[in-house]
């Protein structure tokens, strides 16, 4: 069934409009997911979707989107062109917006392999950027700490070119990182203080790769947290790399190992 | 000796501001420089400057910038903060500007090592996140393709972080690839058409890595030059890498195989 909304003050338009904000975001358990293509994604992954809002300029062009969802339990909205811009944070909206359930993370689904640890990274294109890595080079999955940037917000989102959404992102609860230390699994920090050379670790078993805030590297916690501590070569002389290519370098060389 | 400019119609000052835009760039062979450190990166690199013109707010701030070129050709303005904010990007300049000489590439000064090629990448921080890499990783040079971003605007000198100064930027002229061709460079072409694992590949001799526009990769001119065309394996699912990651991964994996 589709329902219709022509006012902007309709309650559950303001409801939508929250999400636009982090804290509500994390009250509501909710976030936002803008375009066609971002939407179809969303519903071809593990998350669930609340509700599909989308423009009455969009009538006959998003049929197969909606003839999917017809007898799910997602709720289905027709509303005025004007409120969905409203509603969405790029300039030229595509007229379609999603609100999706954030998925909590429960520790006994934890899998062999590697997670990546991103501690106070503060550039949603950082973030997404090496979301999208991780999802590429097979890692289990992404545990943000206090103080990230949400990756729940748009910029960080569309970076991810969808990989957020095959992912776990697990936030940092304080639970986490002692369970995984006591699952066994290794944390290996970058750290440019460190002389030990990246490429000397044998990266097969359960890992947990830590990569640090864009001018501070890891906080002093997850730097103790370590416990192997190494610094990828640079034999050019730069001082460092961008946070979002370390981090790739570390995952893709466990994907070389795992297939040598 | 320091020279004051007063006024904004000073004819100096509309030179150094037709310097924002690209074309001018490219005619005067100059480009802009912003803020203290990166100021001080330039001063520090094998290009030659201008010029330096400073905000009258920042004196006493960097006298050891401006005695260091005392007895240099650099000529040195100081000039009304509102005329140095005016010429400058960022909104709350640091207050100092450079007025730097582009180097022309000379091929006789070709390097054994390897060499990277950007086909056409629009993002000026993709662009300066792969300098950024290459510099750190011991690349002898960049070429830019035409139709690429230009690493001299702003933002891709910013995200370089310094890097843009201390290595050739070599702009394809139609002869620089002919040339390294000629000269025995295999050209390692990324794409997502082939199924070659990159990780097979022998990266110890002179070699081109060849990466391409965001959506598009790289053009059919740069695909059919290459020698070999690889594909970074990715296990997880995703269906490609950002630019700069791609670029980046390449280039750590020739560190990689160097050391050991």
């Amino acid at each position: 069934m589709i329902r219709t909304i022509e006012s902007k003050d309709n309650s559950f338009i303001k409801e939508v409009k929250k999400l636009k904000d982090r804290k509500q975001r994390k009250a509501a358990k909710q976030f936002l997911v803008e375009g066609i293509k971002s939407v179809e994604e969303v519903i071809n992954s593990p998350y669930t979707l609340d509700s599909i809002l989308y423009s009455e300029k969009m009538d006959g062009k998003i049929d197969s989107i909606i003839e999917g969802l017809n007898h799910s339990n997602v709720k289905i909205y027709k509303v005025k062109h004007e409120i969905l811009k409203n509603l969405c944070s790029t300039e030229n909206p595509q007229g379609i917006l999603a609100v999706v359930n954030i998925k909590d993370f429960k520790v006994d689904t934890l899998k062999d392999g590697f997670y990546v640890l991103v501690d106070r990274v503060q550039d949603p294109g950082n973030i997404g950027t090496i979301i999208r890595s991780a999802h590429a080079s097979g890692a289990k999955g992404i545990i943000l700490t206090k103080g990230s940037v949400d990756i729940f917000n748009d910029k960080a989102l569309r970076s991810t070119m969808g990989s957020a959404f095959h992912m776990p992102i697990i936030e940092d609860d304080g639970e986490i990182l002692p369970y995984l230390k006591l699952k066994g699994y290794k944390f290996l920090v970058s750290s440019l203080q460190s002389d030990k050379d990246f490429f000397e670790v044998d990266l097969k078993g359960n890992l947990v790769i830590c990569v640090g805030n864009e001018g501070n590297g890891v906080s002093d916690y997850i730097y103790d947290l370590g416990d192997i501590k190494v610094k990828i070569p640079m034999p050019g002389g730069a001082e460092s790399l961008n946070v979002a290519v370390a981090s790739s370098i570390m995952m893709f060389e466990i994907v070389r190992q795992k297939l040598i």
